[in-house]
């Protein structure tokens, strides 16, 4: 069952606000057996008093078991199957750096690499060149033309750019993304010719070795990067926007590109220009009666639990926490704090445990929960259930959901 | 969404080692309400331990309600959805009495029958023949020649036994499976003729016709069995293996064939030639170092649960118990305790009851489960879960799943 079947008959429009507070990588584990974890550690005063008055359970982000990437993590969150709704690598890639993507556009993932005088590739990552020396060379890259193709090339960080062919004219909608890396995964050999998977993709194919071809006589005589590989070929993915399987107008406020970028992606109208918490804040006051949903994106109990530090992660939770009271001083109709995925401190990784969630509302059944935190949601009364889930549940909390059958 | 897809694309090989540990029939129910189940009534302190520094639920065979036979109880626990791979009555048949079934073969479960001088059947289990009578019956079946195949016949029980048909010369490969049974289903008419439901399966159906037309002859005079019907018709089932989805050497240490050829489906390596569980340990123990997957199969919790003997499954648990420490001994990265089923000793059959379920390693996230039992699990933190998402957790817990989507 594709849940946006069920939610694009039966949403309903009111007046109600949802907020979805995500702490990215919220979930964790004790730094020794028998321990609290992260959350448990931390003092989180008003998520707890909302776990009292609301409802906990362990969010699922795809699958028993399957640790996610951002990408699969939130969308899960936003309701789209994470399986079903793959972004490929080139397109999120544009995405995580703010490429506003259109549909048709097609984005690759480009390494540059050294080559010798005979094509040969001799450093695959072209000495993992700094970004202030290769982003000026990915700009350089912006003066190859090809004919019906829109070229853009963005730098990324050290060896990487990104590259998005938007098809004009004759190639307008046309361009297929089913194209094979060219990368040949050693040294001492050229890199492959782009070929294509499909008929539909022979275009691109033949556009991405013009590109290379443009991109060898622009770089020539350049000391560490003459050359590139194009790995990930990707479409923009087609999902669905808020609008059309919520009927909700949805505001993202995120700090980072990869989050504006992913809720760009589900039609959120990214708004503000915060960098910190407090500045999210401000955007959420100003723009609370211009939208129906919120998604705030907080980046730390992510980072640090990535960094391996538990006690760093701790303190982010208490940041996360004690931003909730201007929060709830809009008076949302639902609010759901939740995560993308776990990241515990001692795996120094995004893992597949399930995320602590609570949401809470007027119309929520609650349970035994005294406190936000991993044991607490696990007697919780949304039990364990699909990431995918919690927006119809939000949307029910919010009177959006008109029944289904008579 | 096929599991296998995921875990093909994330699977990645490390040094860890995964133990699956199933008692057969494992859940139970109290024998007076209010009363406990026999696996809280026996004493297991390893697995209570184990339980304490685990997590624990409640594996759902099938799907809620769905009683599993042997089969699909397995391949559930071995994460195939035992929806989509159904392993065909023949099949299964011929597994289960350790035959090793080879691809493109076709299995047959055959009964005899007794037939009058016009042929038609007066007793259709040839009057439940005892098994010392019948097995020599069927041995003389192998006497049957059929140009283009290879003919197995195999004693089972009683009226029992099993044919396998494999294909030789233009016939490899090509003998379908889909033939409908020829039992008429009462007695005063002769067996029906073996009938193809679709073209492939009409080769298949002609030799089996032929089988049978010898099979009288050879039978000719016997008092109590002199022909035979042919049910569930069904080839080698195409099961993925274990080292192509997920990337695992994995070895079954059993004691019957049923279990012995169900892993082998799999693409398990059957080892030793145990008859107890401690030799079981020791099968395993000698070969600890070749493999990266043991699945250990204990049988004595179903047949005491359908014996309806609630104090000898009691001590049969207790039994399963007391092997623990040899295998934690070997310091698994991964040990799972569970069943393919429940087989309530109240119920003398398999059940639908959710199985009792641990699963301990260094980077689970534990609860407040402090003994390995029926009520304990319901609180525990892998919540109750359909057993096919078994692997992926125990594939996440031993560090051999990579992020999905970046």
């Amino acid at each position: 069952m594709d849940i946006h079947d069920l939610t694009r008959q039966l949403f309903v429009k009111n007046d109600s606000k949802i907020v979805m507070y995500v702490a990215d990588g919220l979930g964790g584990l004790p730094q020794h057996p028998g321990g609290k974890t992260e959350l448990e550690t931390a003092n989180t005063p008003n998520l707890d008093k909302l776990a009292k008055e609301g409802v906990c359970g362990g969010s699922i982000p795809v699958a028993l078991g399957i640790a996610p990437g951002s990408g699969p993590g939130h969308l899960g969150l936003f309701g789209y199957d994470p399986v079903k709704y793959l972004i490929g690598r080139g397109a999120l890639e544009a995405t995580g750096i703010g490429f506003k993507l259109e549909k048709g556009d097609v984005a690759i993932r480009a390494n540059f690499c050294t080559i010798d005088a005979s094509g040969n590739i001799t450093d695959r990552r072209a000495g993992r060149i700094p970004t202030e020396e290769s982003a000026p060379l990915a700009i350089k890259l912006r003066e190859v033309k090809i004919p019906n193709v829109q070229v853009f090339v963005e730098p990324v960080k050290e060896h990487r750019f990104v590259i998005v062919l938007r098809g004009t004219g004759p190639n307008q909608g046309k361009l297929g993304d089913f194209v094979h890396d060219t990368d040949p995964q050693v040294t001492g050999v050229p890199p492959l010719e782009a070929k294509a998977g499909n008929h539909e993709s022979e275009p691109t194919a033949k556009i991405l070795n013009e590109f290379i071809r443009q991109a060898k006589e622009l770089l020539k005589g350049q000391p560490k990067a003459n050359c590139a590989t194009l790995r990930g070929v990707a479409s923009k993915p087609h999902l669905p926007s808020y609008e059309e399987v919520y009927g909700l107008r949805a505001a993202a406020i995120a700090v980072y590109p990869m989050y504006k970028g992913l809720a760009q992606l589900v039609g959120m109208d990214v708004i503000g220009q915060a960098k910190t918490l407090d500045e999210q804040m401000e955007v959420l006051k100003e723009n609370w009666s211009k939208y129906d949903f919120f998604f705030i994106h907080f980046k730390y109990t992510d980072s640090t639990g990535e960094d391996g530090d538990f006690d760093a992660k701790v303190r982010r939770t208490e940041e996360y926490d004690a931003a909730v009271p201007k929060i709830m001083a809009l008076k949302p109709d639902v609010f759901i704090a939740t995560g993308d995925h776990s990241t515990p401190s001692m795996l120094k990784s995004h893992s597949w445990h399930p995320v602590p969630t609570l949401l809470w509302s007027k119309h929520c059944r609650t349970d035994a929960c005294e406190k936000f935190g991993e044991a607490d949601c696990l007697r919780g009364g949304l039990g364990q259930f699909e990431a995918k889930h919690l927006m119809t549940l939000a949307l029910a909390n919010a009177g959006r959901l008109g029944k289904y059958g008579a």
